[in-house]
């Protein structure tokens, strides 16, 4: 198997309602390219995945824990493991790169998108 | 502490010559945001975390074992623990967006450098 890919070959996961995610898994990581579409809200959750990211484009607002706030492109956030975090795309979307560690092996489940959904970068 | 940050605000720390990186570190792994710049050669080295990234910016020739690439924006690849690589970035330089796992605590010795070294991106 090739140590290579592109964002463009890797299988869309819908991670959630108006989020597609493109994943790449090692033994103790997942290195994730996730697009959220303009306004879309991902509500509060959790999991024991530590998730530390970057905005690349677009705007969001993030909460996690009590924290609150408006992010640019490259802005970074780091979130430990079981801290609730919810997050609200802005009117033009977002698109940004985000590590899971343990791997993201509960994703396996998430709905296959067919051909037809480019990623927006590069 | 908080859980937010931002490119232009992470100590830039030389992690080879020719090498700027940002990082983000959680328990388990390392974010970083890396530029190389133009023509720079990283040589063959190789280590027990597993590293995972994407090219944001400019081109590179990766070599990751006996398989060598031409990365333009939107590449990504996958380095198994111990497997040996070396990159060459391209006349316009690269900037991309790796993870690291187990985290990097090697790098704590790596040369902090001054203000004065802002991210080209974004």
């Amino acid at each position: 198997m090739s140590a290579f890919d592109h964002l463009d070959e890797l299988v869309p996961l819908r991670i959630w309602p108006g989020v597609v995610g493109r994943s790449m898994t090692s033994e103790l990581a997942t290195l994730s390219y996730l697009e959220l579409e303009p306004d879309v809200h991902v509500p509060e959750h959790q999991h024991v995945n530590e998730q530390v990211g970057v905005l690349i484009r677009g705007s969001l607002r993030f909460r996690i824990g009590e924290e609150e706030r408006d992010l640019e492109p490259g802005a970074t956030w780091c979130i430990r493991a079981h801290v609730p975090h919810q997050v609200w795309a802005g009117p033009g979307g977002a698109g940004l790169v985000e590590v899971f560690a343990p791997a993201r092996d509960d994703w396996d489940d998430r709905e296959r998108l067919a051909p037809g959904h480019p990623p927006l970068f590069p």
